[in-house]
């Protein structure tokens, strides 16, 4: 089988990462690639590291050229993907890396984003609880936040099996800059970000928090409140969280660890790691794993759970292409990076 | 005036900023320069941006060595110092950047350390309330942890105060790999810090947890409790702090505001950053400044304090030579860098 | 068909990285993994970032735990290679990523490494002139060294040519700190290594310089002379090499950018880069791609060749499962990463 | 005394060096602190670093601003600085760290920048023959460009002495971002730099060269060529620049050495290392001091000399200060850093 697939947004970082994963998929044609203002380049000038793909030429983010595909990717601004996914065929597999469709409350959408909500598509985080059968056969998948992504999976495990106090969550988490995206900004600059770390959208601001909470609620079955700071990492890749809640009376550390293990202990990109091995972003950039830890922290009484993916790949790229297989119905781990880069 | 000073633990990191510090400082003459195994060899080979040092040859940490000046600083690693201590004259002024003499509790001291307690010294962070009243005059200062200096500036304030609920801190601070000291160790490796970031001492068992929670207890007027995770970071100073915690019922963002800014509104080296700005570890490494910033989240009505330091400077060194300013009478920014080094 | 591999020195970069190529590779099973002081340990503790091995058990690397496979890779200290394949079947495939066999004056080996020469095997560069069908099947191949690797890239077009005069190559290279392995020197050190850029080896002592002037007199047909020095930068993988030679008498740019094109237009890992397009070594990264650009400097009557590498890649593990392909008779490209991991 | 002093291009890398070394200077009282777009800002939003100055504001970049000092520093885009030094009192020392009036030959000039040639200044490179007499008493001092500063105090004593070949002079230098500048380009962004190098302006188009070979010509007395190859480096701060040259037919190591010893030997800020010791960045980040070390590779005939330097400091604003000391008859190392920043 021949899955022909379009890429829009190519020239940033989730789309180049998207085509480095599609280059490599053993069941996908690259159809067309396309980008806003950099239309008429050639890939090579824009994702020089895409050797194989170096002298495809960029064109038009145009409902024609994205027509006539099997999946179509969209890697664009938020509330650029909606207008585009409605003039799509319904039986197109959509997949969208931007925020668009991830919140299912239009109230949280439209006091974060501040425009018209455009709905909620199937959530592609596989591991969560019910979201494999979600993605199988859809027609239109929201890629989840790179944030939401690892503060999901550190913590979901516990809320489901109700271990944890749902008031209390903290979680703060490390990101590289290639979250922030290619568009150039001084605070981004090499001279401003090496050798420095500094936090953003603080007390409660930054767009991922309703969707982090949104998770985390869904897993709970009831309100779950999260305060959410991200902070900014000298290191182009990889997302370190550290989520902690509080947890219920009674509740041993055994039965913790064992929830835990119950979630992921029959994941292959979810890795709950041997206790006494701490994760480290660098076991999985480039690749779609995560990898956790937890502890349990007698003193305060909270779990303190330790997360790292790679945010373009498992938080984005990856997670991405692991959902279309699920829904096209292909190995889940084809074209997948089973091993990460490192040193 | 000149004073004499001599520095042990030449050869490591904490050591050798003290040095740079007192370099340059208008009163100090730099005396014995100490060393355990490099001892006999030139500075230059240990430290080689001392260039005005270069030429120093390092002798050996004996009594002997460090006797015969009015100021020791002891750059040693825990255990050591309160041996020497005690052997030198009671009039000398004493300065510990090691752990040896920070905590009051012996108790503590025992658990995390494994080593019987040598008893608290006066504790060198002058800005924390009624603190530079204990240095004036002291003839024995405790350094404080980096880790605690960073998480105690952000607090601190709120508790004195009596704005900050107790039993609910969480503090996630990264660190610059120079935290770590200059022991060759394999995961401190270049290839492997590099482009990555992994957490440690994860679930309260980090030697500055204690430090941490007797500060804010004094401050609070009862006991605090503290979920503390450290991370390392891919830089090799500067600390960001994330600390949080919750607030009373009442308090409003104003009186939060109102509290930091009386606490620091007057301090040279402390600086509550103006609304809006948030503080990022190139703001002040190199120099002995500490930048703050604070929100509110209503939404998990939690303060959120971030704070930055060089984790050598104001988190070892800088603060070490501005305490023994303040116990010496002399002018309390002598010898300290007033600005940042940026990019 | 199915190969079995052993793969010795496991617990360091390069053998982690045969490990990584391996483990991806349609035609390979991977049998025993090898070390000296970490054998007994799970590979997960040592390369975390192969999650597919993390379960697999190290054994000590002797004769017999290597012998039975079709192919052994030596990833070992240099001396210790040649005493083990001495003990392997000759049929059996040897790939020696260490440097032993590469060259072929014993002067020159005593010269630089002071211990006897083990005799040459051929080498495993396929892009050199008449490389590739010596390794067709090879029962010993020596993996070229890293520099050797960018830097025979880089000027053997032109020397192959007769264009480059043979008496004044200089070649300056800037490495990733990978390639000075994992063994925890204070040097290497993240403290040390963020942030600055030093030089090392300077003057003709590297050991990489005899190599290099073998590989160019072979190209040039006399003898070529090379003055070498490399750096260390602050990255973990990657090395850019510049190198620049006099052009004979008469020969035009283009003739330049004409031996350039005819030697690499038709090969897949070494891409000659579009005119104004200049490499950079994250566009290689994680790749078994070299990039090259080359310029004329009119003013000097020079050529400045520019090339990239990954150090663990294309510089050893990807140049040995290259080699390997084409000893084999297997697709030149199998297994080997064919995009690199940016940004 | 009190020298009032005023700075232009404040809200740039140059410009914000150049106030964090005026904010220590003994006998300097900052006046005029000016942008072009940041005017209206205070300085704190741009420099958050240079903390004692935080509450200035800026003022337009206009000569009503700058007149009425006695010293007026211009950190500009080049073509910006004559126009405004025309219109400034004559008896005010004008100090421009753009390349304006760093080239004698205005044939080189227009060749280079496209501009007609504004005439050239003293030259602000103390160290080099001569030089440090010209500065005295001067009132236009044209500052040196980075790569020239260290490329010029890396070659210059062998050239001066007659102990080199005037025609095959290679030099290849890797540079931190920061000389790049603030301007937000995208193959600046820390996502694009981190972890990896890249050759720029290859093949003898970068500006800084006819710079080096003018100084190069000038200390040979002859015409010296020169092929230049930057790079740019991971990391924020500092320069490496490898330079080698053929030594003259005879001319002993010992003779190098003492050439550059007697060059440097009674120099506070260009220091020749001990005999061993190489130079790395980190030595001098932050500082004023350049230093260097030199190996004969008797292989190639040529003399290999590494010099490193901080090239917002010595390369820019250190030096510039540096060289108003010397013109207004001030202690020359008057509010310079005599200490590196380290680790």
């Amino acid at each position: 089988m021949t899955i022909s697939v379009a890429v829009s947004g190519a020239s940033g970082y989730a789309g180049g990462e998207v085509l480095r994963l599609l280059a490599g998929h053993p069941s996908v044609t690259i159809g067309a690639i396309t980008a806003h203002s950099n239309a008429g380049s050639r890939l090579g000038e824009l994702q020089p590291h895409l050797h194989a793909l170096a002298d495809r030429v960029l064109v038009d983010t145009t409902v024609e050229n994205l027509a006539g595909h099997d999946v179509v990717f969209l890697a664009l601004p938020h509330g650029a993907s909606a207008a585009i996914a409605a003039q799509l065929d319904p039986s197109v597999l959509v997949i969208d890396a931007g925020a668009d469709h991830r919140l299912e409350d239009p109230v949280a959408w439209e006091k974060f984003y501040g425009s018209p909500h455009a709905g909620s598509w199937p959530y592609g985080l596989p591991e969560l609880p019910g979201h494999r059968d979600r993605l199988k056969g859809a027609n239109r998948i929201a890629v989840p936040g790179c944030y939401p992504t690892s503060s999901l999976l550190a913590l979901t495990p516990g809320f489901s099996a109700g271990l944890l106090e749902p008031d209390d969550v903290v979680i703060v988490a490390a990101s590289g800059t290639s979250g922030a995206g290619k568009a150039a900004k001084p605070h981004l600059l090499g001279s401003e970000v090496m050798g420095g770390m500094s936090p953003y959208g603080v007390g409660g601001g930054h767009r991922h928090t309703p969707e982090i909470e949104q998770g985390l609620s869904a897993a709970a079955g009831e309100s779950v409140a999260v305060s959410f700071t991200p902070t900014l990492a000298p290191m182009a890749r990889g997302i370190l969280t550290t989520a902690t809640a509080k947890v219920r009376p009674g509740v041993t550390p055994e039965q913790l660890r064992a929830a835990w293990q119950e979630a992921y202990g029959r994941e292959h990109f979810v890795r709950l790691l041997p206790e006494g091995q701490w994760p480290a972003t660098k076991m999985v950039v480039g690749s779609n794993y995560a990898a956790l830890q937890l502890a349990y922290d007698a003193h305060t009484n909270r779990v303190i759970v330790t997360c790292v993916i790679d945010n373009l790949n498992k938080g984005t790229a990856g997670g991405a292409v692991q959902s279309m297989n699920i829904a096209l119905g292909l190995e889940e781990t084809a074209g997948l990076m089973t091993q990460g880069v490192a040193p």
